[in-house]
């Protein structure tokens, strides 16, 4: 570690107040202690507000100095022009860490400027670990430890995330959760007054219960840092990021947004390649990646087994491996021989294995395992329905003609197969530490795939852009060892 | 029209029998038979079957030649072998169209092609409207007409479809629908031994219930036929297409899948410019851009409006809109002056337009109002709520320690904002006809979006790359009248 502030009071307080704690409904103050109170936090919460008794039935104290405990982590959301002197409150107090959520500060105008400065003078002499201004808080799933100002709580996982946007960190991780790829840390680091991006990354480069790591960049404010604190990074864990700001429209945008220094794209992105960070397009790549990086399984070469009841979706398969520079390769007779003694007698006979609306939906699974036993293939894509099954059926229940009774049925059929073919994908998972994929838009096979480390996608081209960004992951980091 | 074939009584038969029908469960003849009984088809249905009496309660008839009235459609779902007879039996009851779902034809062996073949010939010789066979049936929604093999009826609408591939189409189709794109027809064309692919543009060339063609195609069987017909379509409607087997590995799949000849990719995408056809990278794309067209509002120009409540979105717009060639325009200080009267002090003051955490909401589609009526901007990206509100809400249901009062509360605090937000995105549409996109996961608001016009997607990257294709289509279909 390297940092000028411990940022463990910061993800890890066993206290924690709120100055401007309430509960009254839709304020900030009340989603911020809310989270904590009901969010299960495994520490003590303190609510601090002088016109209050009690917050959601707790004690309240009129200053953060009349609080009886040592206070590791002080959460500020007063109204900007009280945020200086509660923040030398937090000094006096000797608080170790501190989140100013509230906003109006350098992103605003000159005065919000020179609030600022001075709250990074007192951080700075007083060494308290400070988040923001303008910023929403943060979470550590192991803790049960919530401070956002929104009233979202995503489950627990190995991905940490830095956001120099509050709202799209918010989404994305709300969306990665969905994906399968659940949330150990997050922080939405606002006008980095004090602590940066690079702060919050090295912190996460150390921390065991964080494997992969995601951020969303508008600015890097000290390049130096960033340059050495990422590299030792990707030495440890993947790391994948989204440069927000990169053309002339986007980076006007960004200095609006959180006053930062975007620009210099061709920059970021020749040090991203240099350090072996993973970019992305958009945020739909940042949570693709980020899912697929979580669920811990690298692929060891380019080769790609397809196995699909449908013909189309295998030619769909096999284009976008080929596009992002992935292989299908043909199989061998024996292997061909091998999958004929339980595929039907039409299937494809070669790869992508089309089963040609094969009944026996074993044998999706089962040929993946003769690929991989037969180290044929090192990673795979097992296509079974790729729709939405619900909205199928709320389609058929619209119109409302089909019983009731058979449409139960069908989706009770359907779901038992998704989640055959789900145990047995996780199982060849398990079995030959090789990356298996999913194609599907349905919200429940997803949740059955991935579960069982199985990511699934609506896309095979979502699937081509991971392993491929997996694949360029690994051979980087080997080849620094 | 210029087609060999009469293809009204196909998509618009008065009478439907199916050959091969049964009421046995997870039957192929039973959910054909099914979509068209329980489907409300507004005809009449005649089962045949020489081994039942009743199906679904219906009168069955051993042959064809029995059914008592004019055959329209015949619908064939035997085994493979007796399909030639059976088909014979269409040709001497003087049976107007037929649809061979039956799988075991040229796709499988030579047995399979010379009965293809043979096939081929009857409909020839007897003018018989054939599709297939090994396809997975048809829809027309204007007459609750469904033949497929699937339980699967999306809802009506303007897109009309034509697919190579069964699967992918039922999914594509499905998809097109929850994003607010509904279906006038479609078909799977299967192994195209009479009617293909060119058959159906044509049809939907002339459709008047068709706005916007959309097709998955992995092979042109008569280019000089798709040549004279797109370019017929094209200026009437978009078409948008996705081409599979682009790459080699993609090919050799299409190959062994409908037997069809793939290839010359660099010919089809030169005849796809030449002609205004839209291509597609994936079925993501296919997805987003039918859906845009099928809002019927195109975009007179380039610059984009992008109106947020918080800044990262701005900025990941932003970039998307400059990146695929479009504009995000300054604003004029009139402009400027006239949003500053409502919008809160701290707001961007340029374009993007963000609203920095305003609660009056109104605001973003008032700002909208502005820009359109000062003609500012050709279109419009309004961005909310970018996440899955079901998905924050259920993620604090599992946790389990909030008040469901308090969540109910918020998530219908919510739901109204979107509301409010979805009718006054809809009333800029119907007000100004210039296009207006949302930018969200939740699939309410998804629903109260399309719903009024406004297309929704998961990221802004999707949106410009709508409206750029939009552009495209608009510009090179006003240059050639």
């Amino acid at each position: 570690m390297n940092s000028d502030y411990d940022l463990k009071p910061l993800f890890e307080p066993r206290t924690v107040a709120v100055i401007g704690a309430t509960d009254v409904p839709r304020k900030i103050g009340n989603a911020v202690i809310s989270n904590l109170i009901f969010g299960g936090f495994k520490g003590e919460v303190f609510p601090v507000n002088p016109s209050m008794e009690k917050v959601h039935g707790k004690q309240t104290y009129p200053k953060i100095t009349d609080v009886p405990k040592e206070v590791d982590l002080a959460v500020i959301v007063v109204p900007a022009k009280y945020v200086p002197q509660v923040f030398r409150d937090c000094a006096e107090k000797k608080v170790k860490a501190c989140i100013i959520i509230t906003a109006g500060f350098s992103e605003v105008d000159e005065q919000g400027k020179q609030m600022q400065e001075e709250i990074a003078k007192i951080a700075e002499e007083n060494k308290i670990a400070t988040v923001g201004p303008n910023c929403m808080g943060h979470i550590n799933n192991s803790l049960s430890l919530n401070t956002l100002m929104a009233t979202s709580f995503p489950p627990g996982g190995n991905i940490s995330m830095v956001s120099q946007s509050g709202t799209v960190g918010l989404v994305l991780m709300g969306e990665m959760a969905r994906m399968g790829g659940g949330i150990s840390k997050f922080i939405s680091s606002g006008n980095e007054a004090v602590l940066r991006l690079e702060d919050f990354l090295e912190y996460f480069a150390y921390d065991t219960d964080t494997k992969v790591v995601a951020a969303f960049v508008e600015g890097v404010r000290n390049a130096e840092k960033f340059l050495r604190v990422t590299k030792e990074l990707t030495k440890r864990k993947p790391f994948i990021v989204i440069k927000a700001g990169r053309t002339s429209a986007g980076a006007n945008a960004a200095h609006s947004h959180t006053a930062s220094i975007a620009g210099a794209t061709q920059i970021f992105n020749a040090v991203a390649k240099q350090n072996n960070i993973i970019t992305c397009e958009g945020t739909e790549d940042l949570i693709d990646y980020t899912v697929a990086f979580s669920m811990g399984v690298l692929p060891q070469g380019r080769r790609v087994g397809i196995i699909t009841p449908g013909g189309g979706w295998g030619v769909l398969a096999a284009d976008a491996c080929e596009e992002f520079g992935l292989e299908v390769p043909k199989l061998s007779q024996s292997i061909i021989d091998k999958i004929s003694e339980r595929a039907p007698p039409y299937w494809s006979h070669g790869n992508p294995i089309d089963l040609a609306a094969t009944r026996n939906v074993d044998t999706l699974a089962w040929s993946g395992d003769v690929l991989f036993e037969n180290n044929a293939v090192d990673s795979l894509i097992i296509q079974f329905f790729a729709g939405d099954l619900s909205v199928m059926v709320k389609n058929w229940r619209d119109r409302g003609n089909l019983s009731e009774e058979y449409l139960n049925m069908m989706e009770q059929i359907y779901r038992q197969i998704m989640e055959k073919i789900a145990i047995d994908s996780g199982k060849l998972v398990e079995k030959y530490k090789r990356p298996v994929f999913g194609i599907t838009r349905d919200t429940e096979f997803t949740q059955m795939l991935v579960s069982r480390g199985v990511p699934a996608y609506a896309d095979p081209r979502k699937v081509a852009k991971s392993l491929i960004k997996m694949l360029e992951y690994k051979e980087h980091r080997d080849k620094e060892k």
